[in-house]
């Protein structure tokens, strides 16, 4: 019996590694948000499923846990990573007021890494991933790091950059990197990534200021150095400037 | 005849997602740094493989490049993600100077994925990735990096922390982040990242400042939230104080 929280990548399917879909094929059964599920239903139907809906995260994490406890090998899907705003944090917390299991962690492709491919490569330097969801997080600590971020000219990873209620965080969020950040600096945005539908954008941050995104969205700010060669979101890393 | 940039994971083999898989299978040659290359020789030993050393980065590319242009499908290789300090980017620039091409670039888990999934759960929450190697970035822009990523309260990733010519680069980067987060932080090491003898320390910030490490190790720094439960290093993203 064993926990095992596994990454699904941002599609599942074709961006599941070996890894992932060797603990998905020795669970005995499979627990996740329902729209996670739903990626994964068509290829491990002859397991036993359990969805539950979002915003019920501690409640999943309970359950997969007690399931273990009973005997099974239990699988906790996410979408993209188990890590990144994944649930593989939480399963370690919960766990702790059970008895012992074992619990095994299973990266996946997380969004920054799978949009970024999208656009060309506008992480290959060092970069930062900021979620702007402030259900969990203070909204002056998203903006503190915004503002870090941007100090530090990092290129940014931005995840939940909207939802219903927060139609305009994006355009916040701008504004606090354009305190920084030229309006010029080349940005890109990925919806669906992995996904039908799947569809990259490049820009510039005064235009992504005044651009509407979706949750289905990641986005992407260049550092200084970012370029955009051909419609492709390119961040050198310095190796032509050498020369070699 | 396409160029497709493919990230392998940390160790290949089962890291390897359907998507990397596939695009090694479908290609004629497979173009990378010695080392990756012998990662996937026992696989796809009937490919065309080309391998070049270190610090020929631009070399290697434009042969991939030339190859592709005589009608050739060529996958350059790179360890963890195509994208995160790999070839992608210099692919693209490098592709400027020719012909056009298709270039396709296929996501891998980084090492920040895979490192964290070894460790536990350190990059639940915000994070900034940043290599210490200053062959190519000036080690004055590496230090403000560390000091706005702990300004921010971010968890960090670091890449290259130290090398026979740069011994002491962590200690230093330690002294930087020491300035402004607490010697408590909990911190994580992890060696070999997929491959033998993988292997995972949880310690703390001030013990980390005065251990020696090496190049096939990345580090990891917690933020203020970040726990050690029973030797994993977990970074809450606050599912259980909000209680559901």
């Amino acid at each position: 019996m064993k926990l095992t929280v596994v990454g699904l990548g941002p599609g599942a399917g074709l961006d599941l590694t070996g890894h992932a879909r060797q603990a998905l094929e020795d669970c005995d059964m499979i627990v996740g948000y329902t729209a996670y599920i739903d990626l994964i239903r068509g290829e491990f139907s002859h397991k036993e499923l359990g969805s539950t809906p979002m915003r019920r995260e501690v409640d999943r994490c309970r359950w997969a846990v007690e399931e273990t406890l009973k005997g099974k090998s239990v699988a906790v899907v996410c979408s993209g990573d188990s890590g990144v705003y994944g649930m593989a944090a939480l399963v370690y917390e919960v766990a702790q007021e059970y008895d012992p299991i074992e619990i095994e962690v299973v990266a996946g492709i997380t969004a920054a890494c799978g949009g970024a491919a999208v656009l060309g490569a506008p992480l290959t330097h060092d970069f930062a991933v900021i979620s702007l969801s402030d259900l969990l997080t203070p909204w002056e600590l998203i903006v503190r790091r915004l503002d870090c971020a941007a100090k530090g000219d990092f290129s940014i990873a931005l995840y939940n950059p909207s939802s219903k209620s927060r139609g305009d965080y994006l355009q916040k969020a701008c504004d606090v990197l354009l305190q920084t950040k030229s309006g010029d600096t080349v940005c890109g945005i990925v919806r669906n990534i992995g996904r039908e539908g799947e569809n990259g954008i490049v820009t510039t941050l005064s235009a992504l200021r005044d651009t509407q995104v979706d949750m289905f969205t990641t986005v992407f700010i260049g550092n200084r150095s970012t370029v955009n060669l051909g419609g492709k979101m390119v961040t050198p890393r310095g190796y032509m400037q050498r020369g070699t």
